[in-house]
């Protein structure tokens, strides 16, 4: 599996993927699963993806080498579109391509055609937008009041998101709930791993304030780890006991 | 959906369950899905169910009018079972027998046979022992090292008994956690909800310590899911920022 967040509040986006692939348990690999496209001073895309490994592969090599808009006859790639919108509409167009090209084989032979991608960016003056692009090839755009969207093994570490995440919610706060977040999902589950790959880009800045891969031997990862782990074990023992008897 | 909990701890057991069943988003009920078998200072067995309602519905009327053992030729009942074990077994046998009445049938027009059962207790001077049975039939048992079990909706739930729940627990510590995650599935997902059944029997015991039904205007239920929220934040306001820059 895989576990990638995207939140965009007001200020900012904040990307994250794990890099644990694995092709059965005893075929585990590391792979790159969020992409960073960055003109800087110009352009900031980011683009994570969950699924099958070698649909977003492909489409990851489709909008990096180009492919051809069936409207105009031109052949796009991500750097040379001019909004977010437009470059989650590739990456669409790519999906569907690749569905094309292999989606029959996949569905009879690997048991379906699967793949999430999220695209986040800024491109020039034009807001920062977030999209969630399903597998065929649709998407939907986070909004205010849901101002994060995950793919793959997403569900350990919602409550944490859900309860943090506000649209005013400071880019590096949003970074510090997604390690945890990220953190959740790694206790719980051994196919979402280490090393993690995190991107941080401020509104109007146009280019990344973090883009950097954090390794499991990170020490501020290591203390968050064992700090947010204290600080549950202390919030539960500070509630009060539940007060029921038995009431047959 | 449904969310179910039993933990097995050292001084004994706490079993809780949602109510909420849906056959589609616009047919919701409340279903018991805990059940106490209980004969006050010789046995209590608990059990919860998730899966397809009307399968675990039969499985429970079959235990409690009785299952002829194929061994003995004996009508059997939960109640007039000797060991938790025993107990697990029957309801094994039980869920053999709706699978072949009901199994093909639900095959081809439900989508599946579907269904998981968690049976916990203790009966007379034996140990207290906690199942998980699985739509087969068959089933496993917690151990020390992973002291509880979770059936039906339990992933947004897992990672707070993950950080807490040890064998050395006390049972009303785990009741208070068991809470909390049921409130973190809850919150996340509009398919587990309230009344919550909680049921709590101590080590030797021999009666519930706790049964009770859980409203969702309980005052302690509403106070713990304020102060927990309170605690996440600000257990997330003390963590130190990321410290992470843009490495490219």
């Amino acid at each position: 599996m895989t576990y990638c967040i995207g939140i965009l509040v007001d200020d900012g986006l904040v990307m994250m993927a794990d890099t644990r692939t694995n092709a059965g348990i005893d075929h585990i690999s590391v792979f790159r699963k969020l992409h960073v496209f960055q003109k800087p001073g110009k352009m900031v895309l980011m683009v994570a993806a969950s699924g099958n490994l070698s649909v977003t592969q492909s489409v990851l090599s489709f909008v990096t080498e180009g492919l051809k808009n069936p409207d105009t006859g031109k052949v796009e790639t991500l750097l040379t579109q001019p909004t977010v919108f437009k470059a989650a509409q590739l990456l669409g167009r790519a999906l569907r391509e690749v569905y094309r090209i292999d989606g029959h084989n996949l569905e009879q032979m690997a048991g379906g055609f699967e793949a999430n991608l999220l695209v986040g960016g800024q491109i020039g003056d034009n807001p920062m937008r977030l999209f969630h692009i399903y597998a065929a090839g649709n998407f939907i755009e986070v909004t205010p009041e849901t101002p994060f969207f995950q793919i793959g093994e997403h569900k350990y570490g919602k409550p944490i998101l859900d309860r943090i995440i506000r649209y005013n919610t400071d880019p590096r706060d949003a970074l510090k709930t997604a390690m945890i977040s990220m953190d959740a999902t790694m206790r719980s589950n051994l196919s979402v791993g280490p090393p993690v790959d995190a991107a941080v880009l401020r509104k109007n800045a146009l280019e990344c304030e973090v883009l950097c891969r954090i390794e499991e031997d990170d020490s501020y990862f290591i203390e968050l780890r064992k700090a947010w782990a204290q600080a549950m074990q202390d919030s539960h023992n500070a509630m009060p006991l539940p007060p029921y008897g038995s009431v047959p």
